[in-house]
């Protein structure tokens, strides 16, 4: 078998079929999350189980380790292009990082998934942790056995967060961390102790769940999210699943508050176009999916907030805001409500907090899920320590688990070592900002309405760049520069100070 | 290996994994007939094909045939209980028969299912044959291929009709049905040249969506459909699919007459109750599968006919439905609506056809279709022929091809040799009932609107007995007797005789 053939079949024969598998994963977990009848946890897992343990063995069939040598040791191996080697690159790091799961953990991982989420969602319910800390307890073992089996020499919580954020050590979130809060804590106390404080009852207005979702549907249009090759759904958690032609985001409707849906749906829908606009001529190769989970936030939250909190969108969406909710926002002005809109307060929900308070949020559960792995705290502690944190970080008191520790379901579904690419993402996004308007006129084509330039921006140098870089070097061709905090800290500075009339 | 060691791989190993791995497959049909994006057909084909190749090398592993062959050739094997005996030769039935179809074509045919029913949709949508065609040539020639591949001796129409009717022929079919169409055109005859004619004005009333939904989860409930394990959603062509836990139904609404979808919810209920039913220790195993597509007829046309058009059936129900239908049919008498329910006039739409014209839309099918597959008509003639003959056997002039030879998904499915299922459904059920009515009082119950002693017999007699008997069997199992239309004949004609006035 020469390179070329063996090539063809390594990504013909194993990368494809193991990709078209996961996506048939996805499609069973967003019908798990969206329309399966609720007695049909045991026999979705069953099916979960099934395709988790199929993915694992297209991933670590000792063929592509005999494929890879032969691609590799082939003297033609250097004259390949990029992509061809990323490919490659790619295939290894998964068939390497794979190869050391057994098959049996794997399935009961997946297994466990809709179990432990079914359990969440009715702890959630009813606010009561104790009926989700079984099945925690039971996703933490399998959790920190897989860590252990990745990197047996590896804090568990670094062993994982390769999935995640390649390249990425909970020594580095450390660091960036710190000098995220370094900047961010001047800037909340500033809005905090402002004087001036914001008219919410500007947004918080009835608005009816038909036309939230008309609002939906438009703002998704709005940003180019092609509901041809889409849809929205409603979930307890909203998400984004999906690749390619099948790109699924779904929101929870609140009907006293439509800015919790809206922010949802723009945020998705900014993940949304990521998937949507890979290279189609990657599909169903590594190169082709996205950078990281962490560049896939810094698009979702470029929709939501670098775009959808800004005062020109408002200048442009606040009228048709009022045109589509009959007369719910007729007596309302653009400052006040976008200073509404742009409330620093800080909270106790992560995915309503403002874009300043935020990356605490994301800060106490990157400590939190830390020490959980590592069995420095335990989850018979995990409710106290949650709400001591949110107390010490941001004031607030948790008074229930529902809205505490049961907030998100990321830990259910046995996503450890995640949660910091959210807060990766904020400084990702400001980065890219600040690059872009360098390119092209941001605020002005904001004020018009008129995103496709914005979103072409990010299809040519986000989205159609695939996965052929690693995030530190993405990052790096993108803007120049290494991830940097500063960008994010001096947007916020810049934007608050103008809100709250500080300097 | 021991037999029981045999035993147990055989069926943990192999068909619970097929088994899973089918109802993943029928999940991704459900999701792309209900919620799927549009433009995810191809991935959509790509996904199924992988699930059906998938399906198709469990079963047709090699070792599936050791494992039958230790089994069989144990001394102890004539001493297994009888469920065991039978799911063996179940295993060996399946083995052998998928067995002689090359994985390509089972590929071929997955992959061109989602295409071929796209190009159905929007055919039907523009009542242009010429829009489908292409597609249904491709799967004609798939589907003659497999049938060749399964037996080269047989006419391809009973070389398929195994999968829907174990043992059953179109030599069977053919005196079946020359004794049903005996038996109906007298009694269609005297119904439509009766001077005395049902006022349809009486049922085609507007009724709204939403209502009409309520409606669907009051039958659905009725009938003992459990909604914790099952859905209702809404498509082009009603369908069930599903197993045990997580079965789901769908409907079409149309505001102007409620019955359509009143009707289809109840024989789709029919169906789910079914496979909701089947006996829980069979689950993954094939004993634990339904017994042929005409039990499942047998079934969900026993909920929609001879309970949902009953007499009985809407003493109890006609209060119940003027009161969740506001105002709109409380002028209307028993009697009269009675009568326009069941209203026997030769029309063009198989599944809004009455009870007594219904199975020759099925004969039409049935004739067309072996035909097609012998090649003796073409694909070319097919909406001449298709309205040469409802101008034949039913009097009615087919004006578009939407109402005529679009009108049914199966052939884009691939479903060969499927269509006379329904009418052997008919003649079971009808069967089924004069042996019920010696154990329970039908009448009285449904009158009362009491179906639970009802649902319990079919439960018993027919659900739970799941697959442990061909359909031969089960039928003479529970009625003492073999298949005979005489019943469903008598059935009719006591009914209409009693509604329309004549002896």
């Amino acid at each position: 078998m020469d390179l070329h053939e063996a090539y063809d079949t390594l990504l013909g024969e194993f990368v494809r079929e193991y990709i078209v598998l996961s996506q048939i994963y996805y499609i069973l977990g967003w019908d798990f999350e969206t329309y399966m009848p609720p007695k049909g946890v045991k026999q979705r897992s069953e099916e979960l189980a099934m395709m988790a343990t199929l993915e694992h063995d297209r991933l670590t069939n000792p063929k592509i380790g005999e494929l890879l040598k032969t691609i590799k040791n082939d003297p033609k191996y250097f004259s390949l292009d990029e992509e061809k080697k990323r490919n490659i690159e790619l295939t290894e790091r998964k068939y390497k990082r794979e190869s050391k799961i057994p098959k049996e953990l794997v399935e009961k991982l997946a297994k466990h998934y809709p179990i432990a989420t079914d359990a969440w969602k009715k702890a959630k319910k009813e606010s009561n942790y104790s009926l989700f800390k079984p099945a925690l307890d039971k996703m933490l073992e399998l959790t920190k056995e897989k860590a252990h089996y990745l990197d047996p020499n590896k804090e568990p919580f670094d062993a994982l967060v390769d999935k995640y954020e390649p390249g990425m050590s909970s020594a580095q979130y450390t660091k960036l961390f710190d000098e995220l809060k370094e900047g961010l804590i001047p800037i909340i106390k500033k809005c905090v102790n402002s004087p001036n404080q914001p008219n919410l009852s500007l947004i918080k207005r009835k608005v009816s769940i038909p036309i939230q979702k008309q609002l939906s549907e438009d703002i998704a249009k709005l940003v180019h999210y092609d509901l041809e090759r889409g849809r929205i759904d409603e979930t307890e958690h909203p998400f984004t699943t999906g690749y390619y032609d099948d790109v699924r985001i779904t929101t929870h409707y609140y009907e006293e508050d439509f800015s919790d849906s809206f922010y949802s749906v723009l945020h998705e829908a900014g993940h949304g176009i990521y998937e949507q606009n890979l290279e189609h001529k990657y599909k169903y190769q590594l190169v082709g999916e996205s950078a990281s989970y962490g560049f896939h936030e810094s698009q979702s939250r470029f929709i939501e907030n670098l775009i959808g909190r800004s005062r020109e969108f408002w200048e442009f969406y606040l009228p048709r805001l009022k045109e589509m909710t009959g007369n719910v926002f007729s007596d309302v002005e653009l400052d006040p409500f976008v200073y509404a809109i742009n409330e620093v307060k800080p909270s106790k929900i992560r995915i309503a907090a403002d874009e300043v308070t935020y990356s605490l949020h994301i800060i106490i559960r990157f400590e939190i899920e830390r020490d959980l792995l590592s069995g420095k705290i335990t989850t018979e502690q995990l409710p106290e320590i949650w709400n001591a944190k949110y107390k010490e970080y941001l004031g607030v008191d948790i008074e229930n688990d529902s809205e505490g520790v049961l907030q998100d379901s990321h830990w259910a579904g046995g996503s450890f070592s995640y949660f910091p690419s959210y807060a990766i993402g904020n400084i990702y996004n400001a980065q890219m900002l600040a690059k872009m308007v360098e390119d092209i006129p941001f605020k002005e084509l904001i004020k018009k309405g008129e995103l496709k330039s914005i979103i072409d921006w990010l299809i040519k140098n986000v989205h159609s760049v695939s996965n052929l870089y690693d995030p530190p070097e993405l990052i790096k061709r993108i803007t120049g520069e290494e991830i940097s905090p500063k960008y994010f800290i001096n947007y916020l500075e810049e934007k608050f100070s103008k809100i709250y009339g500080f300097s």
